[in-house]
């Protein structure tokens, strides 16, 4: 399945692009775990870094194999897993759903939030200009946008804001997930560096980025209210509005 | 809890506003249902608009009332429903789950893709003109979003362009459960007129204008493949990219 699909605009003589917006079934060991609405790209990068996300794995290595097949309603992403990490799962499982938005799937009720936390974190020395610089280099680091807009991109940059690595999908979420799939696979020291977003700062982004190793998050939209407590009870460092000429520091 | 709340950046002097992101948590006749983050404004319509995209309410009067309670964690929206309503939500109850972004929480494998198929809907015919009145209405009718940024705008419009209604969240499919349960609270005939929303056009979003009887849906930036194929199966008219000058028709 492809990332990208024409499609004829009825009010427009010539066709475009649209990206690709497709249920992604994810099974660990052939138990269902979640259903993502995501965009077919870099899948293998998505199955490690929603993982990880989600606490499934004590190390990369556990995941031993990402197989993704084409079902009539979408793709499933078939992962291999370890027994011991499957042995965990089974203890910890719950209802996970799918979400490209929220971060609390599979909660049902107040007294179940928290899910895993993070270890903590250390943020790296910022370069003078580097959030500038990252930001300046991400547009050209989001290919599938650049053709059809709407999707959003997730950066890995030094901390002087050299831009190494970047993903996208539709949900900011999911790129987040490729993003940090794409590092691990890569054994990349997450403590090293910082994530650009092109999106907003929310809640599950700050905690998809700790769960990471991730100590820096800078987001080019607004951050919540629960993205800046969440950071701050994390000790991750959050920037938000970083655009042209400037950027705030939130925690 | 108030949608906005002060905060003080760590690199400027003054206190910013950011909005408000929550978990909020549903619950029909005393039994859990869901988790949303959303933004704690307007939570009366959210819970009616959530339900109606559900499909849990055979008519808006099925929903008797809405009582909210500030927790520790969030806030507990405790939803009073009709006997009637209860025993089909029994019977059709599965494990939904938080989501701002995915619409299909509570699915853990493929085979339960599809969920509540909203009936037939309809396009009002759009007056020359309605898509860039509209938008040049939205900015005036997000107060929220015009303090902090952040907030996603869902209006509802004449089928010239007059702006009548609008609400915000932090996640976009909250805003636009907020205004169909606003609009299901006063009766509007959905048929009657036009959403405009200051988003993304995702499948989500098409799904839940389609279950609230809306025909005709336009948003501010791009679609995914999915949007305009779900708006295509439920005859909804989808129209993206509708900024200063410019407007795709899409189904």
């Amino acid at each position: 399945m492809d990332a990208l699909l024409r499609s004829r605009p009825l009010n427009t003589a010539t066709e475009e692009e649209v990206a690709v917006e497709t249920p992604v079934a994810l099974t660990v060991n052939g138990v269902s775990q979640a259903v993502m609405l995501a965009t077919p790209a870099d899948l293998d990068d998505f199955a490690l870094g929603f993982g990880i996300a989600e606490g499934w794995f004590a190390s990369p290595r556990e995941l031993l194999d990402v197989e993704p097949t084409t079902q009539p309603d979408g793709i499933e992403l078939a992962l291999t897993v370890t027994a011991g990490c499957e042995q965990r799962l089974r203890q910890r499982r719950r209802t996970l759903a799918g979400r490209t938005g929220c971060g609390l799937c599979g909660v049902e009720s107040l007294a179940q939030l928290g899910a895993v936390r993070p270890a903590a974190v250390t943020a790296p020395e910022l370069v003078d200009g580097a959030l500038a610089r990252a930001l300046a280099a991400l547009p050209a680091a989001q290919p599938l946008n650049a053709r059809c807009g709407g999707l959003h991109g997730a950066a890995w940059c030094q901390p002087d804001g050299t831009l190494l690595l970047a993903r996208e999908d539709i949900g900011r979420h999911n790129a987040l997930d490729k993003l940090t799939g794409a590092l691990a696979r890569r054994g990349v020291d997450t403590g090293d560096g910082f994530v650009l977003m092109s999106s907003r700062a929310s809640h599950e982004l700050v905690h998809k980025a700790a769960m990471a190793g991730v100590g820096l998050l800078a987001c080019m939209s607004a951050p919540s209210s629960l993205a800046i407590a969440t950071a701050r009870d994390l000790g991750l460092q959050l920037w938000a509005f970083v655009r042209e000429g400037r950027a705030t520091r939130y925690a």
